[in-house]
């Protein structure tokens, strides 16, 4: 290209929601008050057990880089919480700590995806995973989904969307921006329907734990030949350390490891010691009351704006998103968006980042804010939409 | 692939050094002494006040996501560093805080190299390199370096080597394995050359700082136009921290940016809160500290090796490797690192990690430990090769 910039960049776009949030700022740093529902983390500290081993680790030194692979003994401790959690095991070696699970969706995609193959998924979904598959040369075919497979990915769209390219489906449950689950029986069809195709199914459980109903069993108990994606970020309030991991079935082991040695050389050293005091029992009860706080969120906030006249079919069981469809109020959720926040300081996600599938009619509102915040929220929406 | 594994994960290579270092602890677990001369990260732990910093960082809750492309004041810190140790103004817009040097040059690869097109480097080099060119479909022209240029790539090699697909060249001075630099005069030809190509230089200045002769000015001095790769893991000390900085040019900062924001998210929020006080006059005093031993260790180091029969035909100037001719005893320096870490007790890095230009005749010997350390490895080492 003449300016010199990679094809690959005409694709790959910004998040929208970075607009609102800059102007959102802006307002805040000319003395108005923003109820912030936009962003996509806990609002919650790191849980103080994790910080102190942070900064034990700190205080003892160890700053060096780790095996690439992460340190033997938080793999351990992650192939520990799946033992105890959910009964299953699976082996430390088929752990690979990484950064964040961004860094584990991009090894599970690298070590799967050809270029030129497709990967099957929902549409809305998480907007990085696109370009995941973008930056490899790959093909993302985004399947609209709706409140009748509750947002998910079924067996039936395996049906409909797979074709001879396509090598890979991805799913999260729950699911940003829908929080919607996967039942247990729709994941073992959904496996069992990739597999028959000789395909991949990715699973993204970084929202594991943050459930409200229902459960979320991880697709490990139904399979050896997926790749489970998850985080320290959400249920264990460690967005900004920088640490996930991915599981791998066992004969890609070898290709994880070397390419997590190419791409990262390691995960962050502090974020590693740090994360081995997340599944200590003082930890696990503080995320329990977190949970339970999220779920009060959810429970208040939900009823909330169904009753303001915003649509949301499918009761969101996990995460801490809702998305509504605000067709009633606007068909440019975008504008709306920004309505919302010039008029009334409520700051929302318009659909746009999660894709192509009606977005303009959607807003995506995270209850990572106080209860107290989210009734202040939804008094100024009232005020102004009726 | 009948095995479900990406086709590029054929060609992406494990680090081979990893072999010898999994020895090398086994042998360490049995109550051998092991000399440790193949270690790629300084033996010095983080510098106090920035340790310091983290752990404040830490207690005031800084571990939520922090921009895609930093925090402000990181970047105006690394620019002010920029205007003050090299009095070049760099505007903070052009900085994006990294996932390390590796995240780095993930981003300068993927906003600049189409499939099919070609990076040159030299042979010798930085391993990983390579594979960061093959995840995007592109493609490594290893151009064999000799004493001739110090091991660095210089404009007559693009006359020689580049072809039409030739997309960017890619230099690191101080150089990982050789500690060679680029003169200011050869890297100013070698900009000059590779811009009159219309391609783009990448230099990888993560060594800077560690410099014990000579000058290594920053290539941002030269050209509005090159990709600056940097780090925090090197010269202050911070490799399991993971965090670096890209320099790009005015018209890649938006590609970079949402890369950035897609790849990773962010870089580490307690790293870069602790990188604050990278800068800091205490900080720097420390670095300086260490830089003169690093130079102190090579003074000694240097000569040991060239009287035991060890062929350095070029003094390494900068980092903290020695890339040696070992052919007067072996011409499988694989084999021979074993013989030596079995028969010695030494560990070294045989040549194959760092390419194809006859890596059977070299070793690389890094100082990153202590000069008794040093003395004993010589010590053994003239007793098995005499
Ligand atoms: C569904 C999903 N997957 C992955 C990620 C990446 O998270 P991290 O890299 O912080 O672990 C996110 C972050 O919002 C997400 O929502
Ligand atoms: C030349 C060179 N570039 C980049 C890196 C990556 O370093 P980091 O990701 O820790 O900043 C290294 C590490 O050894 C290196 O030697």
């Amino acid at each position: 290209m003449s300016d010199g910039i990679a094809r690959r960049m005409e694709d790959i776009k910004p998040f929208q929601v970075m607009a609102l949030l800059a102007r959102a700022r802006e307002l805040e740093a000319q003395g108005r008050s923003i109820v912030h529902l936009e962003i996509g983390e806990p609002d919650f500290n790191t849980p103080q057990p994790i910080v102190e081993a942070g900064i034990a680790a700190l205080r003892a030194g160890q700053v060096h880089y780790t095996p690439a692979v992460g340190l033997a003994a938080l793999r351990e401790a992650i192939a520990n919480w799946y033992s105890k959690g959910a009964g299953i095991t699976v082996s430390p070696e088929r752990i690979i700590v990484t950064p964040g699970a961004s860094g584990a969706l991009l090894l599970a995609m690298a070590v799967l995806l050809n270029p030129g193959e497709a990967v099957l998924m929902a549409d809305p979904g998480y907007p990085c995973n696109r370009y995941f598959a973008r930056l490899l040369e790959g093909k993302t075919i985004g399947i609209p989904v709706t409140e009748a497979s509750d947002y998910q990915l079924s067996s039936n769209h395996m049906d409909s969307y797979w074709t001879p390219e396509t090598r890979v489906a991805l799913v999260a449950s729950p699911a940003n921006p829908t929080g919607t689950l996967l039942s247990q029986a729709g994941l073992a069809a959904l496996i069992k329907s990739v597999e028959s195709r000789k395909g991949t199914l990715i699973v993204d459980e970084i929202y594991h734990g943050l459930v409200y109903e229902g459960r979320a069993a991880t697709a490990l108990g139904l399979s050896d030949h997926v790749l489970v994606i998850n985080s320290f970020s959400k249920y264990f309030g460690m967005t900004g350390w920088r640490l996930g991991w991915l599981v791998v079935p066992n004969n890609f082991i070898e290709a994880a490891e070397k390419l997590a040695q190419n791409l990262f050389l390691a995960a962050s050293t502090p974020a590693q010691y740090a994360a081995l005091a997340a599944f200590k029992p003082e930890t696990l009860e503080i995320l329990e009351a977190r949970r339970v706080e999220f779920q009060q969120r959810r429970d208040f906030l939900l009823p909330g704006l169904r009753s303001l006249g915003f649509y949301v079919p499918v009761t969101p069981q996990g995460a801490f998103y809702i998305y509504a469809n605000c067709s009633r109020f606007s068909t440019d959720s975008f504008a709306f968006a920004q309505e919302l926040l010039e008029k009334t300081g409520v700051a929302v996600t318009p659909g746009i980042d999660f894709g192509c599938n009606a977005p303009q009619q959607h807003l995506r509102f995270a209850y990572t804010t106080s209860t107290e915040q989210l009734q202040e929220g939804l008094k100024r929406l009232q005020a102004y939409l009726n």
